[in-house]
């Protein structure tokens, strides 16, 4: 298999889906234009795509995965519009372009976010009167469940304490992590799984699949972001010359975090390959997609 | 019937529901705090009392109507939190007390308000799951449609449009209201007749008198602050020394918009007792209820 390829395939379907759904949309503008900006920005999908990876893994239904993608997609999104605004994380720019909040202002830029995530809620609903399967129904609570208070928003609320100075340990670093990235990674995985309506074994080892690549995601992204710097400055800074930001490369230096990732990717393909033999294909080159990302 | 009774009763049932999800809640600190704080403000519980209501004038089931009302009042809440944004409306009281980001700050705010609305759906769906209704689905659908981009979220958006000074005319300002206001009422009645599986006859007369309430709970808002500035300036102020905001005052005069604020809960009373007769008694006492209302 050839994972361009595949990847290519499901960003089609994807963007077809969340094309019709904002053209569905009756938001008045600015709000509208808005959540179009910032859905439209493009990114890897890598949420819907892995939905559909394992929901074609395990013969599932994939108009089911689609939709529950894209309702991911949408939340992941809006998401980011409240991860940069000035009293959260404070980016102007997102994804090279400048962030919804520096385009709409900040009040249109938290509407937005309301709107996105509710929307998603809306259409994803609405797809399950269609369906009527309570496999479908309990994929939208597991999503909501990954996305809000014991999910993402916990895994955000707490890494903003971080940054303002609250003390931070390995644990503290590990529960953001596994909150504000690996679960919206598992939300995905399992809408996949619940469109195939999979066995509790097969779940439980897609959500340990998506711990690993949680965590996996966290690391690679500190790794660029320290390649970054050190690009950009042209020497090593020696630990006291960081800022004071806990990352797996301040907590462990970078040749251990990279033997890290190394080792989480292994576990990641191991988990999957032995739950699922070769048919893990997929799940198991999106690890190694991963590990050499650039970006 | 005592109408205070009844509202006794179903606000007993509500603020039993909503402590006992926010107990089975595991947001970490100060996330937590900062839920807990705004939906345990108090209110008058209006829009579960109406999906209450509605559901005992029709026979419905009343843990539905509960937990779906309970969903309501939580998303109502989000958005009284990220209304009183600075950049929003930046107000710095709710209620008598310091409004959420007075207390947590702006980012903890944001994200308390994205919490409720999230946390709204997941325990909204985890109940659906136990009562595995299609009826019960359509209700949490419609909550999400009337919370959303065609609904509540539109009319915020339109309104903070409207505040930062584009031109806003009396068709506008209805727009505003039936989508800021309106909307969530009806979401809250239209609850309790799923919650019954009523027909569609009765859901049509129910739409028509929330849209009826929608717009008498914002004459009588706007009444009320009228009233307020009154008795605060002393004096009849003239139209030119009002501010800019675009009122029913403003738009008709104190005595027009205190007949039109009769006329429609005229309305509303005639639409409920067509439709249902003398059972709709609890929907034609809060509309006098609403008339008479002091704050």
């Amino acid at each position: 298999m050839n994972i361009s390829e595949r990847n290519n395939e499901y960003k089609l379907l994807i963007e077809a889906e969340l094309y019709n759904a904002i053209a569905s949309c009756e938001a008045p503008d600015p709000l509208m234009s808005a959540m179009k900006y910032s859905i439209s920005a493009g990114g890897k999908r890598l949420r819907p795509c892995l939905a559909l990876g394992v929901c074609d893994m395990l013969g599932g239904e994939r108009e089911m995965a689609l939709a529950l993608g894209c309702g991911i997609e949408m939340i992941h999104t809006y998401s980011l519009i409240h991860d940069d605004l000035p009293c959260m994380d404070d980016d102007d720019m997102r994804r090279g372009r400048p962030s919804n909040h520096k385009v709409f202002g900040e009040g249109q830029a938290v509407l937005a976010g309301d709107g996105l995530l509710t929307f998603a809620f809306e259409l994803m609903l609405k797809k399950g009167l269609e369906f009527n399967s309570l496999a479908y129904f309990k994929a939208v609570h597991e999503i909501a469940k990954r996305a809000g208070v014991s999910g993402m928003v916990a895994g955000q609320s707490r890494d903003l304490e971080a940054e303002n100075g609250s003390l931070v340990d390995e644990n503290e670093l590990r529960y953001i992590h596994v909150h504000k990235t690996a679960d919206m990674l598992a939300a995905a995985v399992l809408a996949g799984a619940y469109s195939a309506d999979a066995d509790e074994a097969s779940i439980n080892a897609l959500e340990k699949y998506s711990e690993k690549m949680g965590l996996l995601f966290q690391i690679t992204d500190d790794i660029l972001d320290y390649e970054g710097d050190q690009a950009l400055v042209g020497k090593t800074l020696g630990k006291d010359e960081e800022n004071s930001k806990l990352t797996y490369i301040t907590l462990y230096g970078i040749e251990k975090a990279r033997q890290i990732a190394a080792q989480t990717a292994e576990d990641a393909e191991r988990i999957v390959l032995d739950a699922f033999g070769t048919s893990a294909e997929y799940l198991i080159k999106t690890v190694q997609e991963m590990v050499s990302r650039k970006y």
